[in-house]
């Protein structure tokens, strides 16, 4: 297992080498993908070469704050560093051989399992948060490029602000970010106050066809490919809608059945309130995750997976509760 | 008109005088309402009497943060304070004669008329900041209970920092606020996260029936009173849902027309991004507000609003749009 090292220690790393290259975690979400864009800026400024080794699964919404740093093709870096990523199995593939040669991790995740050489491993409620610390240590000012992919990191990562994992400490380097000149109402309008229309017309449809069981404990939100068509929606469009049904009030197991390739074929994602265990559910299912956020795959059609489903929820939710529903 | 005062001034008044009633504006959301709890608050910890004149048309979301506070039948204030309300015409019906005698205003509207004897006003994106300048020179400190009441007025009126009129001193009073004890956690579930099932209905009931005018820029949302009815919605359910229109892609002008009382009572709700003003869409219709969020009332049915609107709003888009909307 590596060496655990402070933010210090960190800095000094950085600046006693040369030619990095920054990983960032599959599935990329704005932290990872601001704090990579941001630490190659933060390096390149003073006087680094630095890189992102491209990740095959960026998404447009995040492309912007990285796309100025992607590795070129032949470029061999002599320190690896990795952002964001709590285990080696979270990187992309096309990591290669880089997966076993990784200098530096710089993280938030307390499960972080110390894969790399050195960890850098913080409480903060995102990774931007210590970033920011290191860019501030390293050259004692954050520019308006590192801002904007700073604030993303800590705004995508706190549903801006919102979430419970965010700290005063997130809010203060957020309003430091803006001093240094990240654009927040541009951003805040991208990442969070923007719905496609697609996105009206898919979360219209789920919630005509929302349903209540065990005296409203339960909803059951239900997203088939007809569904999707009807409202010309893409992936991008549901990102996060598992979380619709766990968002009404007095429910404290929201279920989202969704039809993938075929009838036959349904993914299930079951948020929860502290009183009931997500990984629970959808673990007699084969599936898991975390107490208040699993799921699973089921080969059935929609209607199978909600019957069974409800079978099952008896076991959770008292019998008089069920005897209303 | 009254005269303008700085936040000393305005300690300073309130250290020298005793007995006040605090009002807020009908409709009231919660900067009003979390502005008044905290002053009261703030005031009875120096040993003054305060209250909060009870707001006939509360709601149960925001009550928790003035019940404590309500002045009882009775009682004579020496000195009358308004807090977040930018004219005369703003107060709930049950103001009396206290609309003609108030001492002093504390807003933060650009478009505050002055109606006081005398006014405090600030360039703050919420009221909610202005409140928490004054107590912290007030008593050096401000009380947990204070705290949440801050809390909810500085998130309300920024929607959780994801408005554009947020700035970084709105998150740097958030993160002090935080410190002082403020239960950001609690506050957050209850006021951001968590939905009615009248507001999924209602939400739906919008969006089957939106509309998009001049190529997309415009969104017109309507809510009847037929429509509340069938969803069995209240005030509540509706708060903030001006934004929903605002919020599509690619739309600059959001529109909420909402009708009141009679088929002959609307108001109109207009918001806007950064290349269009809001005020000056509704200062045409005798309402205001801000550049971003303006608004105006029209006694006129939903149909005939809709359409004087779209008449004007051609001044705003231009006519190419307009011919393939």
């Amino acid at each position: 297992m590596g060496e655990r090292i402070t933010i210090a220690e960190t800095v000094a790393w950085l600046k006693g080498r040369d030619s990095f290259l920054i990983l960032t975690h599959r599935r990329p979400d704005g932290d990872t993908v601001g704090c990579a864009g941001a630490l190659a800026q933060g390096l390149r400024e003073i006087g680094k070469t630095a890189y992102v080794l491209m990740n095959p699964e960026i998404t447009p919404r995040y492309a912007r704050f990285v796309d100025d740093y992607w590795a070129p093709d032949g470029f061999t870096p002599e320190h690896v560093i990795a952002v964001d990523t709590a285990s080696r199995t979270l990187f992309p593939q096309n990591i290669g051989d880089y997966a076993d040669s990784i200098s530096l991790t710089i993280d938030h995740h307390p499960s972080n399992s110390c894969y790399a050489e050195l960890t850098c491993l913080t409480d903060a409620a995102t990774c931007g948060e210590t970033i920011y610390e290191i860019l501030i240590e390293l050259s004692g000012t954050i520019s308006a490029k590192s801002a904007d992919s700073l604030y993303a990191a800590v705004t995508t990562d706190t549903g801006c602000f919102v979430f419970a994992n965010t700290t005063a400490n997130s809010l203060r380097v957020a309003a430091s970010l803006i001093d240094s000149g990240a654009r927040h109402r541009a951003l805040n309008k991208l990442l969070f106050r923007t719905k496609t229309r697609s996105r009206i017309s898919i979360e219209s449809l789920i919630y005509s066809g929302l349903e209540y069981h065990f005296d409203g404990a339960v909803a059951i939100s239900t997203i088939t490919k007809e569904m999707m068509e009807s409202a010309n929606a893409t992936e991008d469009d549901v990102d996060d809608i598992a979380a619709l049904p766990g968002s009404i009030e007095g429910v404290l197991a929201g279920i989202t059945i969704r039809e993938l390739s075929s009838p036959q074929d349904c993914k299930v994602s079951v948020r929860t309130s502290q009183s009931v265990d997500a990984h629970l559910i959808s673990a007699h299912f084969g599936g898991g995750g975390h107490k208040l956020a699993a799921g699973f795959n089921m080969k059935k059609t929609v209607d199978e997976v909600k019957k069974e489903l409800l079978e099952w929820l008896k076991e959770f939710f008292p019998p008089e509760a069920a005897a209303n529903a």
